[in-house]
């Protein structure tokens, strides 16, 4: 194996494609996102990308099979799209094709970042993209009420279109910027005059977040003309308000149990 | 010398043989198994290979003397292969022929687990295995009554025929994939076409677990056909024994003498 | 992208330029110390190097607009500069010509620092650059009275030009050495027969340090002839004293609720 | 630069060399011991080996003036050699030629070990060094009464001449093997058919051991035929037993204040 390894499994022709990014990261927002674009329209598997600078492990799928730890191009003709069976058959398909990228794990060091982000760029120009949305999550550090859609572009004229579908563009924010893939794609996109953009989330950073990936989704279906179900999607997020229910049960449950400062006074 | 350097030690030829890889790992599992093979079977030298990956370091042999660490692949010709001392005459050996790879380290980098895993696999290939299978533990974090022994495999075949032997096939277990040579000797290989597993036995990840290490050697004598004597491998497992029963006895210990929040109330 | 990516913004003719490198590090003494040159003085951005050895990210800008991390090239032309209006008019400018060097980061790693340094020094020769100066902070663990400036440098006549602007040179200090691109500047800059030198200002090592950055720059305008105006600057020490006094405030406060030992006696 | 970047400083002819290694480790014995062989013979600096592997930074001497960190080469004319004035003159100088390795760091990361102790050898092959000595400190954990020098060789042979000399080689010890430059130049250097050993004076592994370092040198007398004058090793044993002296003192009168539990029955 090469330092870096694209295997084709299927060619697919898409019309104008746009690439849009969901890898692992803050609340899992951006990977949500991708898996339920895949989830929920017609997609082909077209590449896999091995890499020495993912981790050096297989993952097991359910069936007890392994398989070496990659990232994966799906096509998804978006135009000629039928509904998969998860969608319940009430949305409304069209506008440009996608190509998505998605997988299980971040590079491990730092070049192999930057090494990685340019794979997935001459990928994207073999299929012909020249516009691609990095999604990710925005760590607020409370837990949210309205789920804003924070924006990071690589030209102006890009800002304008996305202020026009209400995503927020806010001074010198996100603080640290944008790390890892998504910060690349945009960084090393510009470089390579892509249009590219960042949409991030805000979440809590505390837990896996399917709301926030549906706040980025429904900014994408407007900005791209696609229509998705979010059926299953809300279904995680059902599931994680219960886990936050128990935490904050637990927590509050703990809080009567600690002895408080007038209680210790009494200790002796 | 360079990334990579692999010395010829011996020639031996083998006939369709099975790679089995044993390198240190939970509960040292691996690596007991593959060491307890080649102590109760005849075996040759036949490959080291040194590596800028494995730590920089010499390790010291009972006669003082430094050997550069490096990984060792040894012959087993178990058709041919007389008993050892080591064993006690009543095991009968048959079967296919074995390539043993073990050694005192694993890669220290990730990129090294790549390459150190590909140079194995070259080796493989050059003796003709088209089968492999890779020995570790899987943690389960309390002791073990009954050592269940864990698959992960290339294929359905291979999965079948594991299935056929007792090895256990869990959803998505271990959870968080395999990782390290173990696991890339699986990924790699199966993008190679060989024929790959994972064997792992269960332990409780805190100690080093002969009895682990017997369960999974027991799974691959009904694999391959050949009979182990384990006599050495139960001392090993005795001793483990009286260690656990000390530590429980100390834990016991001080768990009287630590004062409970009963006898702080008298303190003042 | 390459490992190391140099990118001509702008050319512009420098007559015997000096290098100022300021780039983060202790009391982001360099870094203000740079930026403020810049801010005082007309510059023209004549190179940008990227390099797989800086974070993988992008840097978001006031406009939301995303920018790759990068080192940044200036070029001032101190015998032409007309002041900017940032200038309140009474500085007088002459002396030297200018390269300065910033930028958000550091290397990663430490073959980074080697391997930027290299490229600075390879742009900085371009430029025909004999002499340079890489700023900073040393901490001295305690809030700084009067600011020292502390020198390094590469021969003894350097050191001899140093010494008469009142810089001081201490028997092995910094005790550690000096790190990273300063550092490296200077050892490297050394090999290749720059004149090189390292100016550090005395700083606490707790806080960004505007006037340590001033002591420096005050230091460097006697050695090269320029003059610069420091109202802006003298604001962000402002602001720092009034953020050190809150923090001595917020102590004082809490030393005084904080329950003594002898409140403690008291306790049951 | 390069990767590695070995400057030839001087050439000087000697006749069959021993090569002694000592650098940064523990109880800085193999550093002290290379250092003093310096200061007692007349030596010349002959290579300097710069790299990327080092940490990126330069060292300022007693002057204020930068080095870039390196290892260095000195040779010394053992045969030839004129006393030092360090010395007192009592010393008797005869024996073997040696090239001395010493510098103020290790490789900053595993490849960087192989890459130096590569090229070190690379040097010494150049010298005509068949034999080679890698100094060190063995960490026993207590105060050492009587300093015990523990070795570990490349062959028998030279493992019989050591024990000759007094060092004891002890089964399976150090346990965690030889790490570092000491441990690849005998790693590396056996595979390259140099007759190497490493020299291992005990030491409680918590502070610089002067005297570890003497009992080291002192094996070497022997071995090589030299002699040396110990008045500056003993000078800095002294200091150090001072230390010592400190903070055993010191921690005596802490144990006397601490109050006991017996102490802590009162309060309330």
């Amino acid at each position: 194996m090469d330092e870096l390894d694209i295997e084709t499994v299927d060619e697919v022709e898409l019309s104008d494609p746009v690439l849009v990014e969901g890898l692992p990261g803050v609340g899992h927002v951006g990977k949500l996102a991708a898996e339920h674009l895949l989830e929920e329209l017609d997609s082909t598997l077209v590449r896999q990308v091995y890499s020495e600078h993912f981790p050096p492990q297989v993952d097991i799928d359910e069936a007890g099979i392994a398989e070496l730890t990659c990232a994966e191009f799906h096509a998804i003709e978006v135009g000629n799209a039928s509904e998969t069976q998860a969608d319940d058959g009430d949305g409304d398909i069209g506008g440009r094709d996608l190509l998505v990228l998605t997988g299980d794990h971040q590079a491990q060091d730092n070049i192999g970042h930057y090494r990685l982000s340019s794979a997935f760029l001459d990928i994207a120009d073999e299929f012909g993209v020249s516009e691609l949305f990095a999604l990710g999550g925005v760590p607020t550090g409370e837990l949210i009420e309205e789920y804003d859609v924070l924006g990071a572009a690589a030209n102006e004229d890009l800002k304008d279109d996305l202020e026009g579908v209400g995503v927020e563009f806010r001074e010198d924010e996100p603080a640290g910027g944008i790390v890892g893939v998504s910060g690349l794609l945009l960084g090393l996109g510009r470089r390579r005059e892509f249009d590219a953009a960042c949409l991030m989330g805000e979440t809590s950073g505390y837990l896996v977040d399917p709301k926030s990936a549906r706040a980025v989704l429904e900014t994408l279906e407007e900005l791209l003309g696609f229509e998705l179900d979010y059926e299953t999607l809300e279904e995680r997020a059902d599931e994680m308000e219960e886990v936050i229910s128990k935490i904050q049960e637990m927590e509050q449950q703990q809080s009567m149990d600690v002895p408080t400062d007038e209680d210790l006074r009494y200790i002796g």
